[in-house]
């Protein structure tokens, strides 16, 4: 059995996860418009010039650049209009010496003419004749072929999050579909005798189920589609039927994760579960982070696996630490986009011990015209620490704490 | 008309236009769990307390504390083992003097027991009976009723923004359903005469639509439904119709963004139809802003209008100062969340003139171990510089330009 029987640090044990995963990438053709924020699974190539023929950037006369030599308000150059390029068409005329033609922004440059004079550089003598007051340089107002995209140029590679834009850059290429990562399909099983469903009124000693939302919203917000398997009580055999039925056979989840029990006899059995549904099973049980020491992270005949802790801020630490990279990954991202950071200054002090790192939850508070990082102190099973929080301060796994007016970075929700 | 005749600063262009927003958040209520991202549009008030029973937070024995006091390795006390409590279950058996029950991390606390020992600080003598090696404080290793949160605590106010553990928290409580702001709806109408849709193959002088999809994309990450209109030529009765279907009548459109042309004369097409469109009609037409000069912001009926420049790098930036705030605004966010940002020392000195705020796009590049920002220079009609970019980088209103090897603050795409 591969498991590591000592305490990894997060770091490591992320390490160990992703090098037992085989990841082939899911992947889907859709439309370009609906592409928003997922992960490009091909990469993409110029097939045409952007633009395909060469546009004035400005309102004015498409001319030959020679004949605006040397002209100046005192002495200006004479040309005579042979036309106008109309929004959308070829243009009708040919540009030849001392002629211009009309253009607008965006237009096609007539045939001939190498660069446009601004409307207000010019003065119209009469319906057929005007002057340019000012000399322009051939190109000059101009945008030639190519001159945004070149055919056969690389625009995104694999692995790229689609941004607005690049749709825009997309279809401007007539790019109108794109391969792109299947969402990664997440099962998440709750366990717990004592758990119920959250419309249920829990009686004594019952609990309304958390980590089932704060983990589906956290696996949504890395590009995962967040399978919820329901409530799953603390027994061998129905742990197991449930994972099993959830990561068995076509059309089923990714990936798996267990909110555990959080008792000392349930995270064993999650571990049994582990590896019992495939090989190698568990990987790494225990990490040296507080709060979610008791992270189980396994590989079960190529899905990943992750055990969270049943406390509802341990899960939220974890699933941060361990599910989010893994959702990314199985959509071919390496390097996850980051959450946003803001620097404050600490208005408590912090304990650790090294050799652990710790997530706190801080609030971010403005006063005498600075931010400060307000930790919000409580126990890993109270999930308002995090309601009341607006992110995570991480000390450092070689860090005996951190002090009262420091410079730290918070991580934002 | 109340028309500002002059250029205005990008911050008091964006203040007159949502000081003229009658912003009445539409509302809609939802399951909790489809929730994330979405912006709550009621106060909530916790309905009851949580945890709703004394709960243990190790595995152990449920004790009165004042039977521990002085209890040490080599002074143990003793307690009589009286059951066990079950997890999910109301505890069977009440704790008297020198009893103790067995109870699971999560697990209810039996009448009459104050704290709880962890195991690892006992040892059994034998089935019914234990010595505790160390003393417990009364409350120790408990979560007391409403420790998490209090019956009627607020909560989580109207314009917050749900985040993972949000929902969690929320369903903790069993509030399975919340009234959140209605997607504002932004219909997008792309006009001029040149554009035709990105599945056509363009003819002389023709360009296929960018706008309407890297515009969509911005409204969507804004959290409002992008309503793509279709292609109108530079025509002001076209235009004029389809501003009206789409903003009048029920179940349209909270907004309408135009993607003008790009040439001055279809500007004043905009101008002119978004002042018959409804009272007052233009409010703003011209920003100091580079690029996004002839930007015109309006209000129709209560309606944000926004006539977006035709260039697509102007658009993307327009719709980004002023199209997403408004969105935001739609369902009641005053505070939009920001882009993460980076700071990163400039590769090339940025020109630029006081008075005109600037947005250059760039790229982050890691060079000699320090993050440089490569500006993307190119014209405003190159959809590819913001596609070849990370980033945008502000210049400030007043500055004359940025220098090179400054450090300098990346807002990211």
């Amino acid at each position: 059995m591969p498991e590591m029987m000592q305490v990894l640090p997060p770091a490591d044990a992320l390490q160990i996860l992703l090098d037992h995963l085989s990841v082939r990438v899911r992947t889907e053709a859709i439309p370009t418009a609906d592409a928003l924020d997922r992960v490009l699974a091909e990469s993409l190539v110029a097939p045409s010039s952007l633009p395909a023929f060469p546009r004035s950037t400005m309102d004015g006369y498409a001319v030959r650049a020679a004949d605006t030599f040397g002209a100046t308000e005192s002495l200006p150059a004479y040309l005579s209009l042979v036309g106008e390029s109309l929004m959308g068409c070829a243009p009708q005329v040919t540009v030849g010496p001392a002629q211009a033609a009309v253009v607008y922004t965006g237009g096609m440059i007539s045939p001939g003419a190498d660069a446009v004079v601004m409307i207000e550089r010019t003065q119209k003598l009469d319906a057929a004749n005007i002057e340019v007051l000012r000399a322009v340089a051939p190109g000059e107002n101009v945008i030639n072929i190519g001159e945004d995209v070149k055919e056969g140029e690389p625009l995104l590679g694999s692995g790229h999050l689609l941004r607005p834009q690049d749709l825009g850059g997309l279809m401007a290429l007539g790019i109108t579909r794109v391969t792109v990562a299947a969402r990664p399909r997440v099962a998440i099983v709750s366990t717990g005798d004592e758990v119920v469903s959250p419309d249920a009124q829990p009686g004594p000693g019952q609990v309304r189920d958390v980590n089932t939302y704060s983990v589906a919203g956290l696996v949504a917000r890395a590009g995962g589609l967040p399978l919820p398997q329901g409530i799953v009580g603390d027994d061998f055999d129905e742990l197991l039927s449930a994972a099993r039925t959830a990561t068995e056979g076509r059309d089923t989840a990714d990936a798996l994760v267990i909110s555990a029990g959080s008792s000392v006899s349930t995270r064993d059995l999650t571990a049994d579960v582990v590896n019992r549904l495939g090989q190698p099973g568990v990987l790494v049980h225990g990490v040296s982070v507080k709060p979610g020491k008791p992270t189980i992270l396994g590989v079960c005949d190529g899905k990943p696996v992750i055990g969270l802790p049943g406390n509802p801020v341990s899960a939220m630490v974890v699933a941060g630490l361990f599910l989010a990279p893994v959702v990314w990954r199985l959509q071919g991202v390496v390097s996850p986009p980051e959450r946003r950071r803001v620097t404050a200054r600490l208005a408590h002090n912090i304990a650790s011990v090294p050799g652990r790192e710790d997530y706190v939850s801080v609030k971010l508070v403005e006063r005498e015209e600075q931010l400060w990082a307000d930790p919000v102190f409580g126990k890993s099973n109270l999930i308002y620490t995090l309601v009341k929080a607006d992110g995570l301060l991480r000390v450092p796994l070689d860090s005996n704490g951190l002090h009262e007016g420091e410079l730290v970075e918070v991580q934002l929700f």
